[in-house]
């Protein structure tokens, strides 16, 4: 204020004012993703068995700290550089400042990191109670640094997603984030193979978790994050249309876990006669894979459909996985994220206002929703496939039998969770 | 800025960066306020056996799942619609976007909802260990749609609290939430009667909590969460006045919290020879509940008095409640929300500095306070107790008694929440 | 906007919106210092024996309690008011409201409270297991009432530390808060002797903690704390150069804390042959206490160098203290907050970018530095050696024999954690 007062003084300091807000949000939706890391951990160390507690705690732990190193090295790089034929960033090391659209290029930096951390821990939720510490290690690093940059480049970065006709659209990262998890995921599990004792031929042994307090707490703040993940995502908040926006978000993605949690009591009632918390639980995180994609496109009774839907599919999906495929996720990491993922992503060709189906504007949006997630699932799943195969191939994916019978923590870290 | 500056697009758009800080508030409050549901449920969990972990998490996902449902649909309108007679808002249901005041009507209702699910959750406490699940989702959706929205629209909706000469003041919700919530609890407490062995003749057998390590971070959670209830709902945070009144919050909300606790704990090393640290916690969220109604209006020391005030009432109310009325109230939710909601209200009337007796302002304000709170607790107690008779007459209020001794996680949900 | 519309009141709002933006950034992130005092319980608790869990939960809710309210009366004006000789802020008891700086007085004040019962806490880690609870609350008593606004008052108040030719730099308190709660710490833990069964000889024996969750739990909370430590500490956020300071200690922060987890997995890899959670762990608050002095002027890279060599440091200090020296400190609260703040505060006169003797610019600022550590340790320690010297001559520091062994819970509070 110091300089000479003119309009166009004026407008520049309105101008500046407009980028603090919008970095203001930015960051403080980044500390609430951020926070996001704990809740996957509670949730993961609440549905396995105590004696694999610090073992699960340290993977969470080591996504974030691994994944903000590299992704600040080289993902971000990838994922945002310069676009190199539709398919990747250009690597720009140690990422260099200055702004980004309306906000520091730091505070954008935080906000992807944070999400990118997420992508990772998805993971080790379905690989619990039987992977080999330093093999976790090495393809956290790799999914932080290349796997999910490339194909979030697609969608985020400029690259061909983006290009179509129609762009694909995954607002907050219903495919970005949560698919993209889930798939490596299915990648995972079958590499390793089901938990000792979890199927005796054609019999399905149920495992249960260790603390329900856990799982629970961990999905408020899992609830709690996304008022950070999909608001946080239109990335400004200032002027009347932001303002809007992001008021517009927190309402569809309360309403979507709240319908997600309730199809998770009701279908669980209706199936064994008694609510399970477990599937209330998955249904609400279901909920709020699926309003992920679509969360500032659809209506507030376009969010709670998507809920329902995603919370009624999460039941059928995890028995699906279980008692037919056989396919031992612990913590129903690829039904949640995977299968919800990509439920809530083609749901936007449906429900959004603007461009979907049951709003009279035809297939074009679905088309490219189904195109996104076929792409990228066939990305997450190929590169997936490669890493555990390479790894088990060398260092190794899976404890020893006598380990993983007797527990991780002792063998892997010497500490137990409980004394 | 695209458009010709004038001083009058300056001005428009200087007013809509008012907006927009004063939504960024609303919405990062709201998102406190949302995590209070954890903060409940880890204290209601702490507070009880472990037989009825499942279903107390249970209840507190569920009150808040439900409660966004239902208070978008029928709730808010009820509460905030057009004034009819002073005694109930129009409905207007599945709620209308635009503006609300200086910020997105989506914010305002997203605020609110937050604060709606508190209500029913209070009640989940008082009523712990002996309830229908079944039942307990119809009254949690009862208070949400239909009781806490009424008698909210007497006070928030411009009903006839808000119209009286002196209008009824209860800035963030001591009566409007809390005293709701406690009033309803104790007429389900009534209803249900004590918990198999609590009382024998005259004899208290006390049934302690079996984690006090949840009931304390609850608090602290709680605690957290008051910072976004009381100065969130000055609604604004833009402008001189704004920025100052919402920083006033925070240090009368914080000093009366700090004042209950260390009335908890001198009164119970007084009363017992020990110092208690349920009665600690118990006594911080006296005080905070204490505060809520007044923290605008009253002082620094005033916030003081009022939190030391209700957090050695709190002590006395919960002994009183169980050793004399032998009403049993697992958690003491109708001292804490009930009593001091009351009290904390009555008291603006005496340390409202704009209009309380000891600044020499007469009694006009305490007069209307009391009227409030004695209305209030009338419709409360009241539809409590027919919604509870009815409930009790029909789908039944309280589980058998050999579910009841086994614990109803089994029962009632097949999971228990420690293996 | 009433007013006529001119240059000038335009630009008054202007500037009225930038200290609203400020005004909200601070409390924001107040709300999230708050909370690290959830964050040091859950660590504490989970690294202690469940027979004093009550014990601990207790201390730290009154060392904020106690603090909020001692801070408003006196330190505060200790710390802040008009200086005197350098050594004190004048006393301004019960805080008079206005402006400070851009932001409400009371803003700061709330701020600054955070911060105040922050390095109580720390020491009530360092003493747990043993401590008289009377004692406890006098000496917690005095720490934030006294002993660190003096200290504080030197670096942030005006004082003589701030005055040095080339000031101290301690942006966010390795230096006021940490390693002042460190260093009392260890006057605390060599006044009471190690817990019974610690040291048998030459002999150490290991007290595992009871619930590494909780520790986990604890140490994602204090990471987000940190967000609002941090960043908040630049006590603005309004205008360019504030939002790309407040983005960049974001990263800043973050990097130096996963490089700490990091440093902690590999050297007790390597030292031990497995990667301990509870060091890594440690290595993550390690890194956030030693990047906190200098997160505002250092770079990315030099964050994640400050992290690293916090953690590693932080492992060997564990090690030194325990083995070596025989202090038996059973959080390591010496080491991480006494340790790390010292190195990290002696760092800025490192890698500080416009100062550090690695980027060109002389010893000067590494002078300072090591002056204002070695002076504040001086009074840290010397003020906290007279004060357990006269507690442990009047009401008694340790707890008999008998209660230490069965545990404080019972004994002292009447109440046990678990049941």
């Amino acid at each position: 204020m110091e300089d000479a007062l003119t309009l166009t003084t004026l407008a520049e300091s309105a101008a500046e004012m407009a980028r603090s807000i919008d970095t203001i949000w930015v960051l403080v939706t980044a500390a609430l993703v951020f926070f996001m890391q704990a809740g996957f951990a509670l949730v993961e160390a609440g549905f396995t068995r105590s004696k694999n507690t610090v073992n699960i705690l340290y993977k969470n732990l080591m996504d974030f700290s691994v994944g903000s190193i590299v992704f600040w090295i080289l993902g971000f790089g990838l994922m945002f550089g310069s676009d190199i034929a539709g398919f990747i960033g250009s690597p720009n090391f140690f990422f260099k400042n200055g702004w980004e659209g309306g906000i520091p290029a730091e505070a954008f930096l935080i906000f992807q990191t944070v999400f990118a951390a997420t992508a990772a821990t998805i993971v080790s939720g379905a690989m619990a109670e039987r992977t080999e510490f330093k093999s976790y290690l090495i393809f956290s690093l790799v999914i932080s640094a290349v796997i999910y940059p490339v194909s979030g480049h697609w969608i985020w970065g400029g690259g061909w997603l983006s290009q179509l006709a129609t762009p694909f659209h995954d607002f907050a990262g219903s495919t970005v984030v949560h698919m993209v998890g889930g798939v490596i995921a299915l990648t995972g599990t079958l590499a390793l193979g089901p938990r000792i004792g979890k199927y005796s031929g054609k019999k399905v042994n149920a495992i249960p978790g260790h603390n329900m307090v856990l799982g629970a707490l961990g999905v408020f703040i899992l609830w709690l994050g996304w008022f950070g993940f999909n608001p946080g995502s239109q990335l400004a908040a200032s002027g009347a249309a932001n303002s809007i926006a992001i008021s517009h978000i927190f309402v569809t993605t309360n309403l979507a876990a709240a319908a997600g949690a309730l199809a998770g009591v009701i279908v669980s009632w209706l199936k064994w006669g008694k609510p399970s918390l477990s599937l209330a639980l998955n249904g609400a995180l279901a909920g709020l894979v699926g309003i992920t994609a679509g969360c500032a496109v659809v209506t507030a009774t376009g969010a709670l459909i998507i809920g329902l839907i995603s919370g009624v599919v999460l039941v059928y999906s995890v028995t699906f996985f279980d008692n037919v495929l056989h396919i031992d996720d612990p913590v129903g990491a690829v039904s949640v994220h995977g299968v919800c993922g990509a439920l809530g992503t083609i749901m936007v060709g449906l429900f959004s206002e603007s461009t979907g189906l049951f709003y009279g504007h035809g297939t074009a949006q679905l088309l490219s929703q189904l195109i996104g997630v076929v792409a990228v699932a066939a990305w997450a799943g190929l590169t997936g496939f490669i890493l555990f195969k390479i790894l088990k191939a060398t260092v190794g994916l899976r404890v020893p039998k006598r380990i993983e019978e007797e527990g991780l923590d002792i063998y892997e870290h010497g500490e137990s969770a409980y004394n």
